[in-house]
């Protein structure tokens, strides 16, 4: 069995090492752009303000047995003769090698906004945020002033870093910071706390204009207003080229390739996962790109599986997310308040704020809070979603995890026993009492 | 309805918080021995090395309506005239009230070994950890070598707190420390952490003899050895006086007594809850007697709600349990291996030790690991009980916990998408590569 896998980010790693753990003889060739094996995205902001060394991000993996042809690219899948057609970046070489099954996860780009003036400024005062050389560059830049467009993770966890070493404005055209993941009121906190730290903020607003002076970026226009600030980072959102897979014959959606529970395209020896794919959030009818390195891991592990004439399954993302934003955690899965509503759920939402640990155990005046919000279904009680801001919040949205996974209803998970031990957790839980709170109110409307 | 409850621990809190929350009218009556309200047991230890104040270990509530006697305790349940005999402490007032509903919250008080020798020192050079009196006296007591009896959470909490000011050796009848919580393995994990701080430790030993010198304790024998020591800390198990009980012809079973899943005695208007109930383990046929706060919680919910006409039920335990050994975090949830073994489950443990954020992210090289060990059914893939030692142990735990609420299966929970953030957690988690693992065994076997 010849298993081709186009590209080496988490779903294409996922995918080898799941395709050999399950077929130990399968012949595996990886094609792929970069220099190197594998690349860490998730921590390029953290490079920025220097808590991450920009060389832990990338590095070679003992693939022994399989092999991958760094540097290169694939230009065309010819589907009929089960074949891609590859080139080795920066030459003409290409040649055409065979497969018998083909995983694509080329991942996604940098969006750039259709704006004149950006890309001759590209690199010099504008960055995006897409690999470490990009990060070199931000941090080798003089900035006094840098606008960030995207209020993502990517946007705010680099605001929350570059903010120590220059003033930092953020534009996001939705209503609120992380408009994917929380509802307004749990994303006021992050946007609060950034505030507090100089972060200024512009909600609802689309960069309009570059303002230029003699080659040199000197503002910008959102919306009507002017903002004088002399670099821009743009974190707002990726950009996904589906031209080679169309002019393949596989089927687009509205937000990526469209694949079934198997992870297959319409092509059956053809499969696709990570940033490329389209994914239905569990329990609701939306679907959306898939952007996080956790479902591309569970994509590329179902595929990689499938591929050597395994069996399993990937139906449905929970939306997992975490974030740091300065010494803020924030963590959220499921559905948001508006995506269940859209969804049909008549949705109950209580949020509860509670210390890490009991009042009484917090000795040196170091108070942690957490807030939890937790989402549920007024008539049934499922649980639709859940969001947390503070330290352990990743913690509490993993709990929730199991449960969605599982249907446990918010009754059932309030009476769940968490592990307690007061230097370490409260009693009760700011899970439990969310969750009962919910339940009663459910009960009581 | 006139509710009483004998006993403001944590179970008769949670009884009185509920009752008082299903029916604001409920007339409720709360007995207790204390001068003050609440009291918080488990941070005792924490007192030991001054990481707590053992002024906020004890406090009043503003328990509005409510009719609090302190510094009262039962002497005599009697049923058929629906009445307990009180007296005031230290008195011989005594009166007979009535109740409704009786909720027996009594809780247990420091196992004391029948050894000759010990009780005229008591309070003197040997001491338990029971209330913060017991702590300041111990602090105040001179000591170059202090014998901890028993290697449970109190025992090993204070062994790392009394540590960093005094030789400790701690001596366990068992054969490991966490004997109720871990297997053998994992606990050996708390045992080499202790040693390499300089604890010292004798397992499969029993306490057997006192040795003193005028008056004063230079030493003890366990089984044949003496050790020189000049304080000893009995943390060896809690001791429950169920005298009242029987004579007043409550059940009692091996492990304490006899309720049913609305935490009813044998008789209809009483409910008992917390240390002198009998309860089960999740999904095993074993019985315990209850020991934990956060399963008086869960029971005084139950009785609560249930005393006051509702309709609450507590099943079973899972054994949530966590603990702070100096800067190491150990949980676990659901049965040990023993006891999954003994109830008759083809047993698959798994063990998996990882950093607790990706290797690359880990910059200050201050690595933290976790190790977790997760223990299913070879043929159901039932999730029977998880282990986790190092920081973050009890959030893994706690999702296993949602896990076996729900009956998730191993292969399942292996699939659940957990929040990552490479500042924050790991991809793949510890607990999904635990799981993976363990269901590719039981296929394999």
């Amino acid at each position: 069995m010849n298993i081709v896998i186009i590209g080496l980010g988490t779903g294409g790693f996922a995918a080898h090492l799941y395709a050999k753990r399950a077929c130990r003889d399968a012949k595996v060739i990886i094609v792929d752009r970069k220099e190197f094996n594998l690349f860490h995205p998730c921590g390029l902001p953290f490079i920025l303000d220097k808590t991450l060394d920009a060389g832990k991000l990338e590095h070679m993996l003992n693939l022994k047995g399989t092999e991958v042809l760094q540097s290169h690219e694939c230009l065309k899948i010819i589907p009929d003769a089960n074949e891609v057609l590859i080139q080795q970046v920066g030459t003409d070489k290409r040649r055409r090698i065979p497969y018998d099954r083909l995983i694509i996860a080329t991942g996604s780009t940098a969006s750039i906004p259709p704006i004149d003036g950006i890309r001759p400024l590209l690199g010099k005062s504008i960055f995006t945020l897409h690999c470490t050389d990009d990060a070199k560059k931000i941090i080798a830049k003089e900035k006094k002033h840098i606008l960030i467009v995207g209020a993502g993770p990517i946007g705010l966890e680099s605001a929350a870093g570059l903010r120590k070493t220059c003033k930092v404005t953020v534009v996001e055209a939705l209503s609120n910071v992380f408009p994917r993941s929380l509802d307004t009121d749990m994303a006021k906190m992050i946007e609060e706390y950034l505030v507090t730290k100089g972060v200024m903020f512009h909600f609802g607003k689309l960069l309009s204009k570059i303002l230029s002076e003699s080659d040199s970026l000197v503002g910008v226009k959102i919306g009507e207003e002017e903002i004088r600030c002399d670099t821009i980072l743009l974190s707002c959102g990726a950009r996904v080229d589906l031209k080679m897979f169309s002019d393949a014959g596989l089927l687009i959606g509205d937000h990526g390739l469209k694949v079934n529970s198997r992870m297959q395209t319409n092509h059956k020896n053809i499969y696709a996962v990570g940033d490329i794919v389209e994914t239905k959030i569990i329990g609701s009818e939306q679907k959306l790109p898939s952007r996080l390195a956790t479902l591309a891991y569970a994509q590329g592990k179902a595929a990689g599986i499938n591929s050597v004439g395994g069996d399993a399954f990937y139906h449905e993302t929970n939306m997992a997310f975490a974030s740091m934003i300065g010494d803020l955690e924030v963590a959220s899965v499921g559905m948001t308040s508006k995506v269940a509503d859209d969804s049909g759920y008549s949705v109950i939402a209580v949020k509860v704020r509670s210390t890490d640990i009991p009042e009484w155990a917090i000795c040196d005046e170091k108070k942690h809070d957490i807030t939890l919000k937790i989402i549920i279904d007024k008539t049934t009680l499922q649980v639709l979603g859940c969001q947390s801001v503070g330290i352990g919040a990743a913690a509490k949205v993993n709990v929730v995890a199991a449960a969605i996974a599982s249907g446990l209803t918010a009754d059932k998970l309030a009476d769940v026993e968490l592990a307690y031990c007061p230097s370490i957790s409260n009693l009760p839980d700011v899970l439990s009492v969310a969750c009962e709170t919910a339940v009663r109110r459910a009960r009581l409307s």
